[in-house]
C-alpha cells in the first residue's frame, strides 16, 4: 500500500475512520463463550458490520498476546480476515535498541504483514530505524497521546520552551518522510494537535481518544487536518461495544456508519 | 519472589549476573538447526551452562514474537525452563493506556508469570499502573538505555536543567517502592547512572551495555552499587555467543563465571 492509495480511500469512501479491535474476552457479546474461537468469530463479525464505513483497521495486540502463544494464533487468524484493501495497524506500542526493533519489523510486517506498527521513541533514533528499512510500511510514533498519563513526561519543556512530543516530531521528520512515519496524536487535546501539525504538515496522524476517552471528532478535524485529510481518526470500544445484545453487528455498523457520515461532512 | 531474596541470592552466590537469552535461531552453534525447537534446546543448554553463575534471567522477547504464535510456543517453554530460584525477567518494552497495560502485566506476570517486566515510560503513570497492582513482581521503566539513540530524547533538558530520564525517576519512584519498580540505566553513561543513584537510591536497576555494547563493569559498580549491590548487570550476545562450535556451553559458563567472578572481587 502507498500513501496516495490511503488518500484515495478516504475520499472515495469519504471517511477517515479506523475501527480498533481492542477485542476483550470477557467483554463478548452474550450468544459468544468466553473462548478465543469467540473472540476470532466476533472480529469476523465486526469487520463484516464496518468494513463499508472505514478505511483502517488498528488490531491492539495486548488483548491477544494476553493468552500468550494462543492468543498469537488467535491474532494471527484475526489478520487473515482483515481486507487488504484497508490500512492495517498493529498497535504494538514496541521500540528497543537496533537488533531488538528488526525483530519486531519482521514479526509485525513481515510474519503478520501489517502495514503498520505503533512504536514508542522513548529509545531514540535507533530504535525506530530497523521499521524504516521497510517499503511500504509505516511506523507511527507515539507523540502526544490521549491519557492523562501524556502530562507525566510527552509535555515536559525544554529551555527553549518545546515540550517532549514536539522534539520527537521535529527529529523524527528528518528521519524519513510520510511515506514512512506517521504520527499518533491524541483527540483530547486540540491545543497539541495543532503544534503537531505544525510540525509536520504532510504527515498522517493516527488519532486515538474520540468517543469512550471524550475527544471531539469535529475538534480534531478543526485542528489537524490536511487537504487531503492528514487524519486516522480510531475508534475501538464505542464501535465494536455498541450493543452486547444480539443486535451487536447492527449497532457496531450504526455507529461506524454515523462517525463516517459526520467524516463525510467534514471533507471538503 | 521479594526483594530480599534477591539480595541474599546476589550475596549468597557473590554475582550480580542477569544472563540475556536474546537467542537468534540465526545464530545458533552450528551443530543446531534452524528451528524453534533448536531454539529450545539451545536455551536449555545455555540455562544449564550458566546458572551457577547468574542470579538472573532477562528473556528478550522480540526474539520469539519474530515466529509469531509458533515463536511465543518457544517462549512459553524457555519460561518453563528458567528455574525459579532466580529474578525471571520478560524484556518486552511495553506500556500503552490502562485498560492495554492491564492485558499486558496478565500476559507476563500471569500466564508466563515472569518476576519482571521491562517498561517504557512514555505515557505516563496510567500505562504504568496496572503493573504495579500485582504484588512480588516489578515494573523495570526505561530511564537512560545503553543505544546511541538515547541522546535523541532521555537527555532532553527541561528549564531548571534536568533531563528527561532523571525526571522519569523522580517521578515514579513516587508512584511505589523498590519492592515494585526497578530502573533500566545503560552501562555505557556512568555519568547518568550516577544522577540516577542519586534520584533513586534503594532502587535496583537493571544495566544493559556491558560487553558487546562496551559498558565497563567496575565503572558500572563504582558509580551506582548500593550497599545491597543494587544491581543486575546484564550480558547477553558475550555469553550466548561466546562460541559457535561445539564447546559453546564451556564458553558460555566460562564467560560466566569469568563476569561472576569480577563481580565478586567488586562486592564487599
Amino acid at each position: 500500500m502507498q500513501i496516495s492509495n490511503i488518500v484515495d480511500h478516504i475520499h472515495q469512501k469519504r471517511s477517515f475512520l479506523c475501527v480498533g479491535l481492542d477485542s476483550d474476552i470477557d467483554r463478548l457479546p452474550a450468544e459468544f463463550d468466553r473462548s478465543l474461537k469467540s473472540l476470532v468469530r466476533f472480529n469476523e463479525d465486526i469487520i463484516e458490520a464496518t468494513k463499508e464505513y472505514c478505511v483502517a483497521y488498528k488490531v491492539n495486540t495486548a488483548f491477544y498476546e494476553r493468552y500468550g502463544s494462543k492468543g498469537w494464533k488467535a491474532l494471527e487468524k484475526t489478520r487473515k480476515l482483515l481486507p487488504d484493501s484497508h490500512f492495517l495497524i498493529a498497535d504494538a506500542k514496541r521500540g528497543d535498541i537496533g537488533n531488538t526493533s528488526r525483530q519486531y519489523a519482521l514479526a509485525f510486517f513481515d510474519h503478520l504483514d501489517f502495514n503498520a506498527i505503533t512504536l514508542s521513541p522513548y529509545m531514540g533514533r535507533d530504535s525506530i530505524q530497523p521499521f524504516l528499512e521497510f517499503d511500504n510500511k509505516w511506523a507511527i510514533l507515539l507523540s502526544v497521546t490521549s491519557n492523562p498519563g501524556s502530562a507525566d513526561f510527552q509535555r515536559m519543556r525544554n529551555s527553549e520552551g518545546k515540550e517532549l512530543f514536539q522534539k520527537v516530531i521535529e527529529k523524527s521528520v528528518l528521519w524519513a518522510g510520510p511515506d514512512k512515519i506517521m504520527f499518533v496524536c491524541g483527540a483530547t487535546q486540540s491545543d497539541r494537535l495543532q503544534f503537531a501539525r505544525k510540525a509536520a504538515p504532510n504527515y498522517f496522524f493516527l488519532v486515538p481518544g474520540v468517543g469512550a476517552q471524550g475527544g471531539s471528532l469535529e475538534v480534531v478535524y478543526k485542528s489537524s487536518a490536511t487537504r487531503g485529510a492528514g487524519l486516522l481518526v480510531n475508534s475501538s470500544r464505542s464501535i465494536i461495544y455498541a450493543s452486547s445484545g444480539p443486535d451487536f453487528r447492527e449497532a457496531a455498523s450504526a455507529k461506524a456508519m454515523e462517525l463516517a457520515d459526520r467524516m463525510g461532512e467534514l471533507l471538503p
